[in-house]
């Protein structure tokens, strides 16, 4: 049969171009004349939508084009050269960009992760231990607290963990950072009360994700005080992350949180995502499949024993994590706003 | 009149979006799924085209997202520490990256410049000068020499001139790197006689731009022998500049550097941006109006007196150069794979 | 009575000037004219007694001023851009250096600790856990293993446990550097095995102490192999540590290094440090205090109630280390070549 | 004759230990308990001393090892990312630090110099340049103008000089730096209008040079205002520049800044370093030996010819610095606190 041929792709959320909405404004707006590095009209009218969202009419918001690059370039922006930031050891900062933080002059702090998150009795532990150290000033200064929402292990902070994590660090003068590169699929999930006020209420800065959210690419980047991080612009391009398209980026996001008649697309563009992968993890307790850890977002971490690879083999695209045993290895599903509804069929077939 | 009130856009050549053949690309292939980071199977393929057209067989070809990230990822990474990279005093890494190259942790070498270029007895003259000084230790290394082509001042260098720059860079162990940001005007340009397989063989490292040449974004970093730059994808990821989703830049490139009946598009896109020139040259010649400079490719700079300014005050968006004195400024019109004709007629119509 | 009043020092290892030879010999030389830059005749003799003492007739060797900066520098030169170091989460380079390394660049991935030592296997599985990660490609890979010899603990390497580090070390393609700020105090505790031609044999690169050990100032910094650590001089200028009177840190190690009836100086010099170490030991077993943590070498710590805190307020310099509860300190006493047995002696007094 | 087979040393100023003053102050104090990193009485002595004799009651007074390090150390920390350091081309952060200021991520932007010097209009011009540059976003930004007394050319700014760069520089907000790495012989030259208190009124940094200037080593960072540099004894632990044993530095810095019925040390000890140029210089003149520059202290540049440098070649040590032509070659003689007399009259016998 043709559909058990095909293979079916549920290996990460960035395998496909982008919305069909944005590919149309792209389209219709491609020879338009416009100012570049992000003074044009669209990426104006992009910021002003975002601030509106968040409710931080005072932001600056600057669109960069990776998470790697928007974590980068913001965590070196903001922080001083004596301060790190604190991120979980699973924190994507910690792991997953190549050395990045410290290639920009800071140290990451690892604290242990539960669950892919942190809390605020961690964060003080940390920053008091630092100011109660008698060898201080031989010491790096915390300066800042990393996390992610999603986190890497696709769950949620609540809005309560947010605010307490908040607290903590504006308590010793440390600064709040949220990597949102699956942010969507966080706001369309149903377990979730961190709205994006929430974010902007909270956050010295954040970045919404576009690149795994729908965008061909581009994150944007929120700094609800600009004093925060000066000379935020020139800063961006000393770093190479300045793109002269900059309208680009800012049509994308543009098409993203424009208001229409149930809120804006960033809203509700992760609900298909999230409902899929409900789908996925509710076959998974039917066939008494473990899931390696629970989560309401998008992805999916389950315990596949040998029998199952097999039946995986060259018909799924899946993300491999971690080999527990012999038998069996932790792999990840992840399904995004381009995942059609048989391919889910399909692989429930499959399981 | 319609035609006179609508703005004429002549400042720069990055202020559209890309070529339809791009666009279309992008949307027939919108859906499909592709490994991230550039494993795709378009990357690859536009990397074969890249190899062939360049004749550099071995070569890395890395895909990044705009000039000034390609100029500091690629210099910080070809680089030693104890290297500097030598520039024209005029040159793009001088002077409009923000300090990029020093954030980098290298000094630029920065050597006089006549009509945007530099030449090869500068060059031996420098590294000598450090070969021969007694405080050499105590001495940063010119470890490579950075040519834009065509330069910032839409001047070319000859075949004859980069055999000599490179010859001279080889001789002194030093690294050829070239700035191809506006490649494919030169490339168009009748007096060109450099070619990409000259690049290819002549330099260390060169990247063929995107961005300014019909793409919506996106340079083609080619290293003809990979050993100059070892562990570059890692570094590429640490400076932040690694996409997600890399199979949209190689899909630009797919579409630019495919063989057709009349060669690729790359080869070919620059022509109308070049005629447009030749046409706005010869008319501000006839009507006594001077050059700043002269050049084959699609930048003008001309003398602009008060007169001038105020007719093309609000009709004409063009880039300020220099004041000369009260009554004369330097400007230029630059024109583009994206220039229409009309527009050019109109412009001609204001002189 | 005098004695009681006079304020004992046990604080630290760096609280006085030098061994009466080391000035002597900057007396007698000091209008000496000489070459700058440790180019002149003592640090070229120093260099040659060094290079004998540690078996590595090829070794490049740099003195630098402090230990913070042997480590910053020579990790920073030894290590490629994409590299990490690893240490023990107890190691200088991870706490007490300010983020110095991160400052350079580069990661410190760190490993749990145990009497703060790391072992062979520790390291095995952290070269592994990269070798064998399917995102490695993605992540900094482990390119040196830093230790301290003593550590920060005072403990101990075993010859057995440093010959696996290094074959570990090398077995995966990375450095081992040791960091030898008190390894005078090493050589002299009766249960070490490793020597001086042992860590020549074994490192790619270590520093043999001189501010903690005896010298106004100032550590060797010996890399047996000087492909290693190319352009090492020129590197040590750019980070601003090297000094122009090069030869006063060259006679000092002259004086350490000297051969003389007994053995060099640097050999014996910590031997009455390791003596009054053991007094202090001895009294404190006797006395039922009891060790926070075992070790061989010149410091102490001890669990030190309220009463004992209170009888060596106002009489005693010493080093506070944690807080172990209400009623409980964890402190240090360190000795040195500095240590006069009467200051013991009115220690155990107050015990 | 022994004293003409005996050698003479005019290679340079950092040649020979320190002053005996100095020298007596290490050894009477050598057995003294003192706390490390400077905390001890003997630093903060000096550094009230310092203060005292600069008109700058609330300074931060920073130990530090050598000009280099000075230089970069505190470049760095006082900068913004942003920002650039302004210096002469002559400058010794521009030629002979090897990139030392670039390797801590700022560009030095090199004006030219008249007699080693540069002016308020050329740093009025560089900022205004800058400020009113439409594309200065993307430009580097002078932030910090250097300058050295004396300059590497030996010849010294006037008050009034360093009155109009510091206005300039205030004017647009620049920091003014000054390196004193022979500060000791402008103070002792007759020439000179510039005193402590004057660097203390029109610098925001400036470092007095003790290596060149007598000491064994050291130099003095002063910042008239502390918030000049935040945390700045962290980052100079995280630059690697932190001395455990400070009261070293601390000590040598007492010695010369202690007042004596003649004023302090450093005021007096380039005297007779100044006199012995003079005579050296007038001899030139006398034998119709041209200089090369005129300078007013300790440095002395002639234009010798191949029969001159036959008669000093193998009897005299001075520092080559230039070839003119094949007959011609600039060499210096420099002369310190440590030449003597009878030294300058062989000297004089082979001119």
């Amino acid at each position: 049969m043709q559909e058990v041929t095909q293979k079916l792709f549920f290996a990460s959320d960035y395998q496909e171009g982008c919305l069909p909405q944005i590919l149309d404004r792209l389209t219709t707006t491609n020879m338009e004349h416009a100012a570049g590095y992000g003074l044009d009209p669209h990426s104006k009218h992009a910021r002003e939508l975002i601030r509106t969202a968040c409710g931080t009419p005072e932001a600056e918001i600057q669109f960069l084009v990776g998470g790697t690059q928007a974590n980068e370039v913001t965590i070196a922006c903001a922080l001083h050269p004596w301060q790190a930031v604190v991120a979980a050891t699973s924190g994507h900062v910690s792991v997953h960009e190549a050395g990045a933080i410290e290639a920009g002059g800071h140290k990451v702090i690892e604290l242990p992760q539960r669950e892919g998150k942190i809390n605020a009795q961690q964060v003080e532990a940390c920053a008091e231990a630092w100011e109660t150290d008698g060898n201080r000033d031989h010491m790096i200064q915390p300066g800042m607290v990393y996390v992610s929402q999603p986190t890497e292990c696709g769950t949620l902070y609540t809005r309560a963990e947010l605010e307490a994590l908040s607290a903590a660090c504006h308590a010793h003068g440390m600064l709040l950072y949220v990597d949102g590169a699956r942010l969507a699929y966080a706001l369309a999930a149903p377990e979730n009360d961190v709205t994006l006020t929430d974010l902007g209420r909270l956050c010295d800065a954040f970045y919404i994700g576009g690149t795994k959210c729908g965008a061909l690419f581009g994150e944007a980047v929120v700094v609800p005080h600009p004093s925060t991080i000066p000379h935020f612009f020139t800063q961006i391009k000393q770093h190479g992350a300045l793109v002269a398209k900059g309208f680009v980026t800012g049509k994308q996001f543009e098409v993203l949180f424009e208001d229409g008649p149930d809120g804006c697309l960033y809203q509700r563009l992760g609900a298909p995502a999230i409902a899929a992968a409900q789908r996925i993890k509710a076959a998974l307790a039917q066939k008494g499949i473990p899931l390696a850890m629970e989560n309401p977002t998008n992805q999916t971490f389950l315990v596949a024993d040998q029998a199952l690879l097999q039946r995986l083999d060259g018909r799924v695209e899946y993300g491999f994590w971690e080999r527990v045993d012999e038998d069996h290895t932790i792999i990840r599903f992840a399904t995004s706003w381009a995942t059609d509804e048989r391919d889910v069929d399909a692989l429930l077939g499959l399981l």
